[in-house]
């Protein structure tokens, strides 16, 4: 770990250094973790010419937001643009030669790198919160009320170092999102001002890109669905981003995940072309209204030929899963 | 009207005339009429290299979609791609030689072309209706319950000759878009099939484009507001279809409007770069489950800067015009 090359990226100064190492010089660059800030990083390496390979140690890549066969076709993706993909692969050691870091792996499956970036998740930062003698909640983050404030008189906390409430599973939440820290933080601001403000919850959406593949998820996996005790249906359709015959149109997955039998939506996942992402904002902004999957179908979206078919590709999905949810299949 | 070189475009056979006509030689076109057909043919001729002008006689162009603040970005766009627009212009009389169309207009303000596009909107085909005795409604078209059932026993109506009930005003309303005569045409076609289904209406969503311009409009306008009865209040804000430091982001300007005091969103405009004008399902989808402004504020959109600042832009302009909505202003 303290070989040179390796690096991690938490601060705008780990930033600026790597910035300054990928421009001078580096060959190969392994990345390992297959989260957003892996794939992210892993994507601008890429760009500058840098030979690069994600290793993890999970069945696929972005597994805590996309089900295995939305993620493979992210994988696919990368693989497709020359970014090596390593699935199932657990990091036991780091190889290095006059202090330098030379690969990862130390046995018969182990790859060669200049650079080593560990993209191995985040942790919320509670020392402080400990110290102080504020309480954590079930997550290990800070636990807070609607109101941002903790269990101790007088002292708000928002941020990644908190917890959120999920409005789908109802449970406590620890994203570490800038969407959800920003929100907080407002909330916050206006009751430590004196004002009266309420967190209205979370649906953990997020979204990202690999070179031209947009990658957005919101709500519940599959996975998390089952942990969170929801009986759950799912249809996923192939659709494309615009019109099939308009030139440029490409490949979109959108993935429904609604409740059995109600057809409440918990969840969603699309992995598309350009003007595939924002999609997810539909289904979240259903779900927060609480929309089930039959209605949503129906609702009043956009059409023109550059845009969607005339039946826009959320809709589809929608009224599949709608009919599995009725079915209880 | 006779004129060789003037055209209308509504059929199969009107569009195939007139592209073998456009890329054989003509050198000018006018359009007569500023209305989303007008201004997607202005598009393509212009990507023909045919010099190009819109004449409208209303005040701006999409007027019965966009307020005149919004309507001047895309007349704006359209003169900086060097498509000429003239507002406010009644077309009196076309001038012709030896059987051809020469222009438009007989008096000094007059445009010379070798063709004449009229795209001046259409009107529901209720002929049939007529001639068979089924009632038409207030808009003109045919009037139908919400399972499509006109008044005439065992006789259905969907697609453009049929009305509409529209969700935010509670009137019926004849839109021709094909989103609405396809999700028509399904309900009739259930019930016609024995099942029972009802088309749950319309908030009128569209979306266009003209060159990178994306254009999308939901609901009523402040115009249809007034004319609704509503009392209603608007926030247009100026942000970018990325983060702003994001290679690519363009401009992006998103209007919304609530009644006041309640806060309810009523409509809502976009015209902005890629990326832009989709973000108006969003709004539709908030207005379809009634969610407010200020509660639109805080849903739980994604970001990452490829896509939108950590405040998506529509929960800003929702912010701002839920806090108009309230002050009463």
């Amino acid at each position: 770990m303290d070989l040179e090359g390796v690096h991690i990226l938490r601060t705008l100064d780990d930033a600026a250094r790597l910035r300054s190492l990928v421009t001078s010089g580096v060959e190969r660059a392994v990345v390992v973790g297959g989260g957003y800030i892996g794939l992210e990083i892993a994507e601008a390496f890429h760009h500058l010419n840098i030979e690069t390979m994600v290793v993890t140690m999970m069945p696929t890549v972005l597994e805590r937001t996309l089900d295995p066969d939305m993620a493979e076709l992210v994988a696919d993706h990368m693989r497709g643009m020359g970014i090596h993909v390593e699935t199932g692969y657990m990091v036991e050691c780091l190889a290095g030669a006059d202090g330098s870091v030379a690969g990862v792996g130390c046995d018969d499956r182990s790859f060669p790198a200049d650079l080593v970036l560990l993209a191995l998740g985040s942790r919320p930062q509670i020392e402080l919160a400990k110290s102080a003698g504020i309480p954590l909640g079930a997550t290990g983050a800070v636990a807070v009320d609607d109101h941002q404030r903790t269990e101790i008189e007088g002292v708000w906390s928002a941020g990644d170092c908190a917890e959120a409430h999920h409005r789908i599973s109802g449970q406590p939440v620890n994203l570490h999102l800038g969407t959800v820290a920003n929100k907080a933080g407002r909330i916050a601001g206006i009751n430590l001002g004196g004002g009266d403000a309420s967190f209205p919850g979370v649906l953990g959406t997020a979204i990202t890109k690999v070179g031209d593949l947009e990658i957005s998820s919101t709500g519940l996996t599959e996975w998390h669905a089952a942990e969170a005790g929801i009986e759950a249906v799912s249809a996923t359709i192939k659709s494309t981003t615009a019109a099939h015959y308009w030139p440029g149109s490409s490949r979109m997955h959108i993935k429904v995940i609604a409740e059995k039998p109600t057809g409440r939506v918990i969840g969603a996942q699309i992995v598309g072309g350009p003007g595939a992402g924002k999609r997810i904002d539909v289904v979240a902004t259903a779900m927060w209204a609480g929309i089930p999957a039959h209605e949503l179908a129906w609702t009043d979206l956009s059409y023109s030929p550059p845009f969607a078919g005339v039946w826009e590709p959320v809709h589809i999905a929608a009224r599949k899963v709608a009919e599995l949810a009725r079915k209880g299949s």
